[in-house]
């Protein structure tokens, strides 16, 4: 029933010939498939899926088929917050590692851009990437990745924590683009799951002063139990003296207004929100301040970093999850993202 | 007829006791007036002005009477690209820099503030700086300097080269913040003193590749002249790969998004052009390339620099110099710069 | 009995007009003397010191007479880790602060050169630093600051936390010369003062491996009790993979060559500790891993930084204390240092 | 009589089925062998070798058999300074790029290692290198390159000067490490070829003062004329203010030492020349000033630079040429270096 390399190390892995799939057929609606499992390359590890984190832009492409340049044209499976364990591998990977808990980095970028040759892969100019189109993601029994994007995890990490590494990851690169170190002051627009990994994040390299602000107030009692120093409802003043650095993460125009005007001369302005494809800045406070801004896209070289920090306490992932799913409850869990008190949603095949 | 320590040193200097001076009076009107010459303070210089640039600025307060929050709410002297001669020192400075031709740095900082403190005086929250209100500016026969603000110029270097140092330091800072380098490939959008003083600094810092962008093919022949390997008229496509760095030179709205949008992945993108207060950029290109967006705001520390570049021959300044004019005709000085085939005007009292 | 201007203010501050000063007469003679209290220039403060820790510096110079090129040829009182309470203001300073809890900055840059105009006031050409010949430091009842260099401490802090600043100022600028950050792999050399306050640092700052190197078993303890993830004897291997950064605080040569051969390609060595003169350094590889080194020399702008993480509970410096002496005790503090079990020394006048 | 692809482009290029080499048989000895031509794999070039500069590298080799860890344990083809024409590509590479004039970039790295992934590839893990043990390089008439590191040069460009971009890029790559920008004071130690490379770039960046010591008088003579603003005999004072940095090509420990100690406070010191494995530094000079050591291994990312650099006439490499060879005086170019008036052979299959 299995045709697995895997039958041949000492704890045995059966890997099924057929697996479920999530697909998003069409705007608003998921299909469960049966398709056949993947076989690996020479270079590939399969891994059996254990936990898939439910991420805006998985919601926004089921919601909407698109976002921005990126139009979902054919059926396509959703997910790149991934973790599982190795039951397959490539000829050039050791086969040691079958049996590995491992939490999957989702982009396969080229290697011989120019980008990729200067070490910014996230800005790959041939990026592959899980759940954008027309890369299939990991909604699925199994998944196929690249060798070097499968990091184990401590045993002592569940597989849901290290699923949550990926939003870890975009607050650590956006942190360590702002600058965040011992000491810093930090302002944060938006509190939901980026917003609060970037909370933890800034606690974690030594910000002393962290204030949050967002439209709901029940978020803003997760931000602040977990490391903000200072909530404030969007739209009122956050008081004090001016912020070193300010990490957008909400994608509103208003707050990132309100955000710019409120760093410290030659401090910085960090968009992570994907928000709309124009947006008006204040420019005179750009110049009259020497503001440096600049904006994130995905993360380079943040797993080892991210499961360090899981694995010390550093940041509490678990402590974003507030509902869990089956596959066959995907749509449900695409939808709960919406609800009242809910953060983050987790898929678990 | 003067009270002058120079009195005392080998090659006397006399310091009349009024001076000249060009006041700007209300928007439109300049006053040539009869002021007591000022005596230095214990670390100050007493300059005999030689040569005044004039800057878009001095032309902007000339005909609006307000740069943004700075309004001229009394009688106001313009002009801070200062050149001249020490012709009387403080208590604390030696007296043998009576006689010295310098070039002056136009912005007293208070020392002080964390901005200064931390090297970044320029962003001083307490700076004085020459014709910007209340502060009056150097079109006058004699000007006050800090001692340390007051730099000594080669026997080989002209006054008016001397007071054009203070655009070469906008131009310095501008590519300093651009990363400019050997091999660079760079943007420039505006061929009015800034955007060519841009040229001769990327070309001085190694830069293979300088395109530039203005509305007026006059200007673009100047700045082919000074440096740039290809030129464009503002609106049309600049071609060729992508580059590593815009520097907008221009304040127009279409030249930045079309600036923006030309830079490579994690490229830079700086901002001199003082332009509207608020700006609408594409945010998304902006976040998928990860670009690095600033402005300046003045410049520090770049004066040794700017002297030792136009003593190397590095710059051609004078290239600069369209037209010149004595201190009484300073009214038409200010009016000549909207004049076709008008790049800079000098003042030499 | 008072002259000062404290005797305007609601809580009424007596400032005696004479003080005992712990006095350096000659190499292993320390003399408590009576000298006038000194009074404050225009904008300085008179601080009445609360507590003074024993650096080793200070037990250099009283068992040397000298540290490389600064010799004590005329009586010095030592001491430059300080907190008071400011009993007296210059007239430039507001008279509100008088009462202020302080931790005073021990060194007094001029401000003017070109490395304090950089922001580099560290490395002023004309620093004027407690305890540093022919400077007198605060080992005396009363001691005069620049105002800008007595930071407020807050209510919750003790005198001796607030005296600590200065050896976590050490430990905050070299973590941030070594580039620490979350998920940092760091090897510190040394479980002295200075190299506990790395391992709290590197601890706050996100690194997530920390391995502290010693000879002295006693003080490995107290390093794995303040963070260090693991603990090696001098002269064994550290094991594990590559470090991104070495921090010697030991000035021990052999510790050195290990530790320069322990980092990864690119990374980073900070030398601290104060050693010889004149180093052997494994060349080879610092040129075939492009290993990045430097030293530092006290700190900048770290004063706040110090002073916010203290307060938020990420270091504890009063962990560092193992004995406490009044200030006619200043020689038995000095001779403490050496003795068995011994970290930080205390001097509270 | 060929079997190359090439017979199919429109202008044929004929490929021979053997070649001669250049191979180090044991130290001292040089001897010219038959080989079959390879064959490239499917992202490979296959190059005609037109210009291959003679390094010290190469003449270490040749005389010593190993420089460091380096060892030559069987017969090696040296040389990786290289320029030529593609005459065959492998099945991936467009055929359009027979015919091609290029220069080769001479270190296969991995692509996979941490320092590749990082963006630094000449630190790669499992570099091969040409003429580096156990690795053939290019003294030969045809030599196999990864299609990416065979760069197009301009048609105005020269084979020899093409050879030359390699050590052009040790210098682009030192200036770079060690900031060198407008304005710069720079210390260069070594007037070789490496030393000479560094002055230009040094120069084209911007630098206004720079100093060159050497023992070798005519060598200085050469620098005055390629960019050098003073030039000074090895152990005499270089006189004036201190340096921003010192490059140091020469691998001389007291030049090391001197240029360390003529540093700016918070300077840049650059190992380039490899010299001893061990090397004393004055220690107390680089804490006391906080300067900046690295060394350079090799480069990254220059070649476009370089081509750039050359083509725009900012560096005159064939200033650098005092000797040419052909292949079959291989031995005699390996000799010629250390005559009197000797700065770069070039061999000319």
């Amino acid at each position: 029933m299995t045709a697995s390399p895997a039958t041949a190390v000492d704890t045995p892995v059966e890997v099924r010939d057929t697996m479920r799939a999530a697909v998003l057929s069409k705007p608003g609606e998921i299909r469960i498939e049966q398709r056949p499992t993947p076989t690996p390359g020479p270079d590939e590890v399969l891994v059996e899926v254990a936990a898939v984190g439910v991420c805006g832009s998985d919601v926004h492409y089921y919601e909407h088929g698109r976002i921005g340049d990126f139009v979902v044209e054919s059926p396509l499976v959703l997910g790149h917050e991934v973790s599982g364990r190795i039951v397959s591998v490539g000829a050039q990977v050791p086969r040691e590692r079958i049996g590995q808990r491992v939490a999957l980095e989702p982009g396969r970028s080229c290697r011989r851009c120019d980008q990729c040759v200067a070490g910014r892969y996230n800005l790959c100019r041939f990026m592959q990437f899980y759940g954008t189109p027309p890369v299939d993601g990991a909604l699925a029994d199994y998944v196929l990745a690249p060798s070097d994007l499968a990091f184990e995890i401590p045993a002592s990490m569940t597989q849901e924590t290290a699923a949550l590494l990926e939003p870890l990851s975009v607050g650590i690169w956006a942190c360590e683009k702002a600058g965040v170190t011992a000491g810093s002051s930090v302002l944060i627009a938006g509190a939901g799951p980026i917003g609060l990994v970037n909370v933890q994040v800034a606690r974690a390299l030594g910000a002393t002063r962290i204030v949050v602000t967002d439209i709901n107030r029940e978020r803003l009692e997760v931000a602040a139990g977990l490391g903000a120093t200072r909530t404030v409802l969007a739209g009122q003043q956050p008081g004090g003296p001016e912020f070193d650095c300010f990490i957008d993460c909400s994608g509103a125009a208003p707050a990132i207004d309100a955000g710019v005007r409120a760093v410290r001369p030659a401090g910085t302005v960090v968009l992570v929100g994907m928000g709309a494809d124009v947006l008006t800045v204040p420019f005179g406070v750009v110049q009259q301040k020497e503001l440096k801004l600049t904006g994130t896209f995905r993360y380079a070289h943040t797993w080892p970093t991210a499961i360090a920090m899981a694995e010390a306490g550093y940041v509490d992932l678990d402590a974003l999850i507030t509902s869990r799913f089956s596959l066959a409850d995907t749509e449900k869990a695409l939808q709960a993202t919406s609800q009242p008190g809910q953060i983050k949603a987790v898929i678990v095949p």
